[in-house]
């Protein structure tokens, strides 16, 4: 038998993924990475544009793809073909759908190109809870680099490269809760926070539990705390592990915002109906996702009922989305539907292994150079006002 | 000539199919396979998800690829692309474009994610004619192990398979009719009924000829008797075997109703109408079908169709579904749609291939176990009454 | 270099068409070849039925593609996606869209699966300009064995393959006019019209050019003449060679019609405006073509202007239609938006180059089979009353 | 490792361009490419159709193939697929999504096919700001010859080749202003449209420097100036390089308006609202322009916005187009849209890489041949009056 009959598709999506590194290089070429700030004050954005760190996208990219493969490609696009159904890993849950939803949904929207307008220095600040923060994209809660990411990076290098390097470039992160971590794990991450700052989530665990982390969240000095209830379709095996993970009602999640001054998110939201339960409770925020794609199969994608959503609430809680991000382009778009803030995933499990801190903040730092340049084209004068009718 | 250049696209989507066997692997894990019951009385779920059986789905698929290649690739999305026009064989007629929109059109529904409400336990048990299931997902009718399956199992030992497995897990099966199979072929599907309970079709013969079967099926103990009348295009190649197989009229079909005490059930229906003559005469059951998309090319699949006849019908017949349904996912899909039940075909084809009754049980069981996370994740409390706004 | 590298777009077509031989064998089993018949009566179908003739498709198949390749790749599914461009050769113009949009045109309709009913005879008979046919299906005209086809068959042979196969199972065919064709070649086409009957169509010449062939095709017995308009895109060729090939008015056509006792037939018609042209100036009948594709390129499908034109010509003249006709499926559908007869293009060249005359009536049996499947299992009982809603 | 195994994507495109060769050259049989005309005068167009010039299409694009790669492959079908991302490069930017959606939106629309009328020699005649052209297709705005197509030619040569070859057939084209482009290489490109007429584009710098440019593209003697808005999204590189690049405001507009007596074109024009502002600013033009797709990712195409401007304009400016123009169809199509003149790009550059000013002149002309052909039969008499109804 040849070598040819042994290429399956997964093997062809490997090399196409080294064939588009020249893709990749080329966009790198174009983003404009800021050298690593070295304290919490984020660097002035301008600055940042001369001053090119010395780690690239592109190099971060190649580095990462060296120690993912196979547990992620790193793909030229993003867009859950070649992960399908690697679930523990970085794909889409079952026909993977979901995760292709997400980035279908946003590939749809198209953007206004327009041009006759003054805006030629757009605004990215946005305040967060109360913390300001340089541009609205933040790290999405990631674990498991063990089970989901091959074992190339310990939990508290990869939460150290999360968190630090959102604070290098003006952001910050979420820190997650895995079901078959040991607390141990929880608390290297909060420590994490506690040194960089961030947002910690919670499974839905039985109550009590759920009010013991909160504590052990409050200490270590979050910006906010959320619980993703998404989760609740993992409780059988769960229980296998001798754990409670549920969904939640809307009584349940009225005793938790009680429970903590912390604002309190709920991380999973994608009907209006949710939503309302969620503002009813007393949410201080909510997060339109699906989780990535890996909780449940065919799931419609965050930008087809984020729209809705954010309609529906007028406001009331902070709105921010995640699902299918990955550039400024994506996190524009989601601006436009009504998010305040947009989450990142995956990029920055990318970011992290290619590059550690720096790493992160290259890729992060990408993201908001293709936000304003798409601000810039869109006429947008602030991500604090970003009109729906940008999209078309 | 290079290996290359013979490596056509059924030999790509081969190999295809093996490195999908990582994926598959993958969602096998995550499925919760029970050990096979000794007895009739089905096992408790929650027993089950902690003992799980020494055949794992994984090893299900390897064995039944390594048997049924080239007659079933055993892809990792079976869809109808690689075996289009494979009849005898297990694809759809023609251009395939009957099988694959049954694919499609489930892939187009996408499942509402809902996590604020308190189904944690979601219950899957439904009764059918006076018969209590674990869960109503059933052995679709199957036959032709030798013309469409290689002649790798015997049917006896296949409907044992099937049959035998479906008990195992606490639902039943269909047992097929073929055109060309001897009366002792029928026989030995009965006598696997009598063993195990199930449900008879018999081919729109000649009246009479019907008759006959359905005086065997009673005998056999069956739950009820169906007639398949989407055979009706092969008139004639039944005549060149001395056989008639026509479509039915009403007052055929009436007569057919009367000729029996069993609950008499009509299969392949994809109209309004027809259903509302099976309804007229006095059926006590219709099964949405086209057959797989092995009769006619090009109908729709059977999700286009079966809301509109749900609707029409209004309760009055039980409505059984198939078409596409390879997961718990599906099968949530049809349910909302209006059916009662749904019966998977090809998956069982696999499963008795790959593991015997232990193979169909764990292939069943993966798919009950989908099933609780989606109504979990949909906030569905009981397949009895699943809302049609699940579906977006 | 290795040969994999070598290995473009259409040697991966070359080789996935000979692998998909499989499936054209398969769906050539399914079908019911007749034996050629030795008269010009047509046998009846129940016997041809039962004695299956040498040829069978699969081997016709076989030969036409080891004869037909690169002209024609003999794909498993003929949709111009090989031969885009290849004008001359058998693909569509430029981009092959106008190709495609045929193809794809009549997959999107699908057909309503009906059972219950007492249709187990369909009538495929019809009456074509006084002329009875077994059924609706005609051989389209069909040039150039030298400079589209390869030149493997000399323009008699192919034309008495054509014509001689599709009297042999009671039908008739069309003969082309060519452009660069010297005027022998085109009474070597009427010789095959005066053996076994058909239609002559004529090239948009001269006025004066078209009556004095109308006469030529009047002298050879043909049942009907017609004016392929659709060619008026070769003025400029046509010039270089001393030509006139022009677009027609309503008033040039008027006095052709007068020219001839001959029914006249306008070939090329796309739009209702156009059709009723030709009924205002007198044409028995139209055909509703874009030229197979092959004049101008981005033309929308016949399949999705036709039901506008029958419906606007409210019968007053006979409408013929082709554009990616492969099945009997494709066949009823054409049928079921309004066309009395089809015609079918690229497979008669299959045929006529896979087995000669015997080849063609392979080809042309297997179409029959499929319609009468089709007309079984939507319920249509004759092909003079083709209902549109079995479409859907 | 097998040669296979290194076979990604690019390489698979790559080998897919050459075997599409064999398409292109089928194309340029068609095609009718004129002797390069000695004098500014251009030729006639029915003599040129017999004086077919040594340089065919088929051998320009070999030649331009061998050039190029792999900085452009040179694809049958120049659609985005293959060099998305490569800016620098000549593919769209990031995903490439607003380069192939200017090449999708021509494709969805298709042309009614027309053979009933008089038009059997089209008028392709258009006067463009008082400059007679013999057909409405003009070379768009392209530089860059290292950067961006891989330092084959000098931009003098290519200039030269582009306004050279534009020329001898009859119309002419832009020259553009590149960024990183020191001014020498402007007035390179101006001493190009001294010698064979043309439009000169300037970057949307500092008002002061467009109007320096002004005076330089004034004694040029150019037809008109353009000022290229969409180009606004590098401010922050070009900030790097010490220059300024802004959007433009009304007024800022209008100020470049009254500052010289060249008609003032805004290219980079996508909605209705900026359309509108251009003209009350006084601009005698707009070009609807993505600009080929290369400045901000996920933008319509322009096919998809330019009618709703057109209309909205009501003629009050001339209105230029470009995006995705590979042929004389999709001219034609932008024609019937609502621009009064049209503009490729990146045939040209094959033109140019292929074949010098012989090798564009030999693009051009088999646009104009397809536009001819598409024309007659679409029954459109001139392209001064293309209707939107020859759309389907």
């Amino acid at each position: 038998m040849s070598e040819a009959e042994r290429l399956g598709r997964r093997g062809f999506l490997a090399s196409a993924a080294t064939a588009g590194a020249v893709a990749l290089t080329t966009t790198a070429g174009a983003a404009e990475p800021p050298a690593p700030a070295s304290g919490a004050k984020p660097p002035d954005a301008s600055t940042k544009a001369g001053a090119i760190g010395a780690k690239k996208l592109e190099e971060v990219l190649r580095v990462a793809r060296e120690k993912l493969y196979p547990r992620c490609r790193v793909c030229p696009e993003c867009d859950g073909q070649a992960c399908a159904g690697e679930v523990p890993g970085l794909g889409g849950i079952g026909s993977g759908a979901s995760f292709r939803n997400n980035v279908t949904a946003l590939r749809r929207l198209t953007l206004k190109l327009r041009t006759l307008h003054d805006v030629s220095r757009p605004d990215t600040k946005v305040t967060l809870f109360g913390r300001a923060l340089e541009f609205p994209v933040l790290c999405a809660a990631l674990g498991g680099t063990t089970y989901n990411m091959g074992a190339k990076m310990s939990e508290e290098d990869f939460i150290e490269a999360s968190l630090g390097g959102a604070k290098s470039v003006g952001t910050l992160g979420l820190v997650a809760d895995g079901t078959e971590d040991p607390l141990a794990t929880y608390q290297i991450r909060l420590k994490a926070i506690a040194r960089h700052g961030g947002i910690a989530v919670i499974k839905p665990r039985a109550q009590q539990d759920i009010v013991e982390r909160i504590r052990l969240v409050e200490e270590a000095g979050a910006l906010a705390v959320a619980v993703d209830v998404d989760s609740a379709g993992r409780a059988a095996r769960a229980a296998k592990l001798g754990q409670v993970i549920e969904p939640k009602t809307r009584k349940q999640l009225a005793e938790l915002v009680r429970a903590t001054k912390l604002p309190f998110i709920v991380k999973g939201i994608m009907t209006r109906d949710e939503a309302r339960i969620a503002a009813d409770a007393g949410a201080a925020g909510i997060v339109v996702s699906n989780h990535g794609g890996r909780v449940l199969d065919h799931t419609p994608g965050t930008a087809e009922v984020l729209a809705a959503i954010a309609d529906d609430l007028g406001g009331k809680v902070v709105i921010l989305a995640d699902g299918g991000v990955r550039t400024g382009y994506d996190a524009l778009k989601l601006l436009a539907l009504g998010a305040q803030v947009v989450l990142v995933g995956r990029p920055i499990v990318r970011g992290a292994h290619g590059g550690g801190p720096e790493g992160v903040g290259v890729v992060l730092s990408s993201i908001r150079s293709q936000l304003v340049e798409a601000m810039t084209l869109t006429g947008t004068a602030s991500v604090r006002a970003v009109e729906r009718g940008i999209l078309s």
